[in-house]
């Protein structure tokens, strides 16, 4: 059996899931997830189109040195973005990165997704931030690791815990979303990308709409998240 | 054979008959269906996901006490709404919950979805309304049950007939439909996002466009409903 | 074999190419054809789920009197207005009738869909004309005949040809669209659909956009229409 | 063996890829793909539907003389086009024309298409022009050949590089894209499309959102073409 085997499976599985979801046009998006105890990411290679990806086309990527380890081909070119989070936000474990449509449009427009409704606040504590953009140095430099950068600065600089907001805008490019697990980062990607939908229309009907009340906010998110939640069935 | 299965099958099929008109995306969204000579409803479990539903995972509350009399899961967490609305709104038989986007964005922008045009008046006499917000008490009351309550509110207040207008958007949240049986509260789910959708392109090319004549509203409610309907086969 | 079999057979296809091209939701929506030596058309029955449809459903009618002269079921409720279409637009043996979204919408903010494009060239000459509204009176009479008759109006104060604009929007209500035959009515139909959407796009881009320069609408028109047409396989 | 039998087989496959895509409605569309030692190209049939073509339906064309030397029907209406483009265009392996929704309303609001974001810069340097309109003699002269020569017009004036920006919009008409080769060419269409429609929700979202700031637009072209190119697998 192949090297990281059960977790190629899987990222494979995560990949295709998003490509059933929509989110996917041509070879644009990438999944990966993580096993902390290897030190490892899998993650989709770089521009292969989708049918003709298996298990073992994932690329096996030290979090630390960045070495592929496993998979004969090149790693997504957004592997080092995926490097970054990973080893910053310690409680993730796989992560999405899409140009779909919605969430596209208000990261090129340069605003942060609102939360507008309980549908976003199930999914989302506050607004989707939206990054600043990267300098000329940065851009010319690592420009994937620097993109990692600047998601975890605004984290941080907006105290945001990404265990609550697990997802992102990076201006100009695109979303990141991601979970504790694959099929946590999969669900919160396809919800951003509703959201991001509904909020485009919601904000065609009423230009000035308010973003949430906290309290209706509050009521939502933890009826999914923390030890009072319940929605869904006891685990 | 299971207790109540002939009606657990029903609004299984309900469930499956939202997701495949497109209204569903995730695990948002819900159909109940009642036996009102039990005193129950059957309702979708909680964050399930769709394709591990069968007819025996509907889960069978008591309208009145809200204990789970068959089914193993949990029921949807907006199980308290759907009783509400059951015990208030005598005619209705079947109700169905989304977030579907375009009516999801008529909520968020708190705005009523107008009568347009005569697909909106084939379904729904006048707007479909929206909702006051919830209070901070009401929200961290009994949120659920209170949902219900601001429903059943709206309708008294502006004194609509929920057999005449069977649908409504929960501001900040999204569309509740109904009907006197599951397939009606199904299509009216159907019909409510369609014409959500033609609205809000709509009022993208005429802000100013008035509600329906409402001689021509009359004439295309009454071709389907009440004494005089001829739209449809003779029953 | 079924009475007037080869015509039912073809409407019956027709219904289930508008289906196909996404242009229906639920129940609304019909499609019919005329047979023009019998003096009958035949058309979808009233309210009937598609999927529930054969050639044998299809309802043959009258083009005079009105009166069913094979088929169980009830007509389309629209028969009236397909009917005075028929009989004043002699060309005409194709008629179809949705509420497909985005001609619906345009239909509704009682704006004409101006031709912006080439796409709609091909299809129409100049602006495919919206209606006024019925008057009271009309609206409470013989309301589908009347739709019928203010379509035959709107036609002939503009001065324009059915066989070059081969539909119409009717305020509030959707879009009408015919053709020499089945195939094209169906045709034009989704032609219509598809500008109308391409339209609601390019006025938001640019709300002032010019309808299209004389001459190459003219060109565009002539490529398939008229001796000098030259798209297409010579027939 | 039919003559020409390998090219026709790959311009039919990527005649299907665009309906696939989804960026085909009726017949609106097609593409064409060049053997430049034997100065010919092979193209789709004009007004065939797609179901009834077969690799042996694909028209080839002498590029010079415009004569069909293989293939029994009329060729597309838009080949002198495509001809036009081959000639001028010296690396450009296959055209892809369509009526694609999103891109179609820029080119008939008259707009380029402004570079937005990462997923523009991956596949056009800068934005898509917009040519101007054609004049009343050009319209009623030999008006296909004079919609190349006005594309070939648009770059030689903007100075652009047909091999860095793969695609145009013709005025009032629709987008023409191409690439080195026909799979290129199908995939720039379709990425088109893709910016396009995101471009759209952005400036809905923000009416004066600004270009692409030159670095990033600079790496990101750069990550997929040209000697330092790191983006995909290594041929």
């Amino acid at each position: 059996m192949a090297r990281y085997g059960e977790l190629r499976e899987r990222v494979f599985e995560a990949n295709l899931a998003l490509v059933r979801a929509g989110l996917v046009v041509l070879t644009f998006g990438n999944v990966s997830g993580v096993d902390r105890d290897e030190g490892v990411l899998a993650i989709k290679p770089s521009g292969v189109a989708y049918d003709e990806l298996g298990p073992e086309s994932m690329v096996v990527v030290d979090l630390e040195t960045g070495e592929t380890v496993a998979g004969d081909g090149r790693p997504s070119s957004d592997t080092p973005t995926h490097r970054v989070l990973y080893r910053r936000f310690a409680e993730v474990g796989g992560i999405v990165h899409t140009h779909s449509a919605a969430a596209t449009a208000w990261a090129q427009a340069g605003r942060e997704l609102p939360c507008l409704g309980t549908t976003h606040a199930d999914h989302f504590r506050g607004a989707v931030p939206v990054t600043r953009a990267l300098t000329t140095d940065e851009i010319y430099g690592d420009y994937e690791e620097r993109t990692g950068d600047v998601i975890v600065e605004t984290f941080a600089e907006r105290r945001l815990d990404p265990r609550e907001t697990p997802a992102v805008l990076v201006v100009s490019h695109g979303p990141f979303a991601w979970g504790a697990g694959l099929d946590d980062a999969v669900e919160n990607a396809i919800a951003l990308e509703t959201v991001a939908a509904i909020a485009i229309d919601t904000v065609a009907l009423r230009a000035d709409v308010a973003a949430l009340d906290g309290a209706l906010h509050q009521r939502h998110f933890s009826r999914k998240h923390g030890p009072g939640a319940y929605y869904g069935q006891p685990r």
